[in-house]
């Protein structure tokens, strides 16, 4: 009797929905799995959710079982799971931009201004350099050198603010001096980056040097238009509704158009709609005291179901078969002592020059090398965008992972030098 | 200047992901507005968000600004939209599972469970009625008699819980003896209705008569584990977690887990995910008490993000433009008739006939006859399945609207023939 049902039974299971609830399945499930196990040895979920996207990838899952993925992460589904990561990436820069309080920035810490300048300035510039080596044999043909070494910059600068600020609340390090640097220091940075990011992808979208000054020109005005009209427009709307505590759904839907329309409106001005969303996140009028309430709804079903997929996304592309011999092993070590060297050493760096102890300083250096997510998210852009191979690619997930893990046992070893920061 | 911009720009207005956002933009904004304006005129605002979905379909939008339709929903992106108004109705059917309080109908009402039970059978009755006039001329080909009759049944019997619940709160009947009787009609109405749509799906999927008998055997054993085993699994996690206040992340993740394997059981069984993610959702143990936090920090996302897109879906499947001639209005007029003669007129005998007064009796028929969104997800099934033909289908949704759309005014007029429904 069984086998009567077999073929109706395949079927069922290679329907598109059939398929794409078993991803989400697998994701989430990989996702948990790896996260506690990470949690185990002292590292954020983050990290496992991250290695759990690199483990069902082809260099793992793939490898071994690759009936498995063929089964579950068919390559004509792929496009769904792409679509709904951006989503989830739109709705996750939305809550990160909402979580920077620009009046914290404002009010303290001239010395959290230089650092996180300098912390930029300085892996960047090594960046640069970095690029004169990598450009020859592992930029993709067609990109110039400009725009490759200005990515590469970018990519060495980063931090990952959601990491950072999740692994210093983890430690109980919120409230010492030495996190609240590092935490301006970061969200100072993030913006610094996405800004230069936004005009990186204006200059390597744009076909000539006209056509960039235009896109320039409409990102300009996107931004102007966002901070001289959407802002104020908002800031009215939120005065009038502070009373209310509980959040009415045409509320939300106002929200959900702002962030959508400001995404759409950075896409088409040709920056990236990520940094829309940002945008979006960072007008939203601090007086709102539902912005929580808001954070709070979207951060669950973001993060637990939407962000897991963009990180399988990420590992389904991430191929580390192909640093197949050990002078790519090489290039990749490379590119990580580089970024530890910029990112770490210059903020710690600068943190000292700021008159910070040394343990402190060094303590700020690790924090500001968690690379995580922002990573990964500006790699899939520069991926996307063709500015990166799969060499590159892969290497630079792999630098990020690198860096984003070792921020922990970083610093529990300053801990037991110096002691614990003092408040 | 400007026009060197114009190709670059133009590609970015075709990105799939500025298309998808521009979709989502759309959509919201016309569910809102048309909602608004629904709940102007006295109609709940999800009556406006369907209409929503057919103003912007191929009958009105699309007809008068062809252009429009073709910029922001171009046929090749429409598969995100339906993928993601998939993830919707999962997550909607498993809130309404979850806000269904099964001990409410165990203790209260033997008259409920017969004017339940009546309230299914006339209408399904009267629906194979009718399919002995729409066989002939309307059945795709290929679909056999007794298949078609079932389906037609079902769409005739249905009630839409959320749509009856949310009118019953805006006019505070939730209080009332009858506003109790029809929500416990309605919502054993949705169990029993979702249940025998499960069964015609398994005998339309299968090719054979013994192919349906697995189909069935495969769906009770799908029932049974989620009843013998997952619930019992829950309940036991439940206690131990009764406690907490917050939800955990895991937490999360292990009910998304829940009802996205139900979902995809359902599915590979041969039954519907929708009824997958409706049983995920009625096993959910009562006891638990962040049942309700779930549901509000699924609703919003939900309800307002995407349940919008699958009405406009829908209303980019309905061709109203196919009833071309008086004939054809015939037949939808006389669907309609016979729906609401089934449904107004079955449910008001059997509660006449179990000793309610004569302004309840109608008023419970009124409420029993709100179609709405559950309609609209089984037409799409019936469509999808190729049960429906398109004509079918623009006349059913046609019913939908009108049925749903006069349960209000309805209620008014009986108000003011009857006075005031007593506590």
């Amino acid at each position: 009797m069984f086998p009567l049902a077999a073929p109706q039974v395949h079927e069922a299971l290679s329907h598109p929905l059939a398929v794409f609830l078993l991803q989400l399945i697998t994701i989430i499930v990989a996702a948990q799995l790896c996260g506690w196990a990470m949690r185990r040895i002292g590292q954020p979920a983050v990290m496992g959710e991250i290695l759990a996207g690199i483990l069902l990838g082809p260099s793992f899952v793939g490898a071994l079982f690759p009936a498995f993925n063929a089964f579950v992460f068919p390559p004509a589904s792929l496009h769904h799971l792409q679509m709904l990561s951006q989503v989830g990436l739109v709705l996750f820069m939305f809550v990160i931009g909402m979580e920077l309080d620009l009046s914290i920035i404002r009010k303290k810490a001239r010395s959290a201004m230089l650092i996180s300048n300098i912390s930029i300035v300085v892996p960047y510039a090594l960046g640069v350099l970095l690029s004169f080596v990598l450009y020859e044999r592992y930029c993709p043909p067609g990109i110039p050198f400009h725009a490759f070494a200005l990515f590469i910059g970018i990519a060495l600068s980063i931090t990952a603010f959601p990491v950072l600020a999740r692994i210093i609340r983890e430690r109980g390090l919120a409230q010492t001096r030495m996190g609240s640097i590092a935490i301006i220091s970061a969200a100072w940075g993030d913006i610094a980056g996405w800004c230069i990011l936004a005009v990186v992808i204006a200059i390597v979208k744009a076909s000539s040097v006209s056509s960039s000054v235009v896109t320039l020109g409409l990102a300009a005005a996107y931004v102007l238009v966002m901070l001289l009209v959407v802002r104020p427009f908002l800031k009215k709307l939120s005065t009038e509704k502070t009373n209310d505590r509980q959040v009415k759904r045409s509320t939300i839907a106002l929200i959900f158009v702002v962030l959508l329309a400001s995404a759409y409106g950075a896409e088409v001005a040709g920056i990236h709609a990520l940094f829309g969303a940002f945008m979006a996140g960072v007008i939203m009028p601090l007086e709102w005291n539902f912005r929580h309430l808001i954070i709070s709804k979207i951060e669950d079903v973001a993060l637990v179901m939407l962000l897991p997929i963009f990180f399988i996304f990420t590992g389904l592309r991430t191929q580390i078969g192909l640093l197949s011999n050990p002078s790519l092993w090489a290039v990749c070590l490379l590119i990580t002592l580089v970024a530890i060297a910029g990112k770490l050493g210059g903020s710690a760096l600068a943190a000292r020059i700021a008159g910070e102890s040394a343990h402190d300083s060094l303590a700020i250096g690790a924090l500001m090398n968690t690379r995580g997510l922002m990573e990964l998210i500006i790699l899939n852009i520069g991926l996307d965008l063709g500015i990166l191979s799969q060499e590159i690619f892969a290497m630079m997930v792999i630098m990020a992972l690198v860096t984003t893990f070792m921020t922990s046992p970083l610093l529990s070893l300053l801990e037991r030098v110096y002691g614990k920061a003092k408040e």
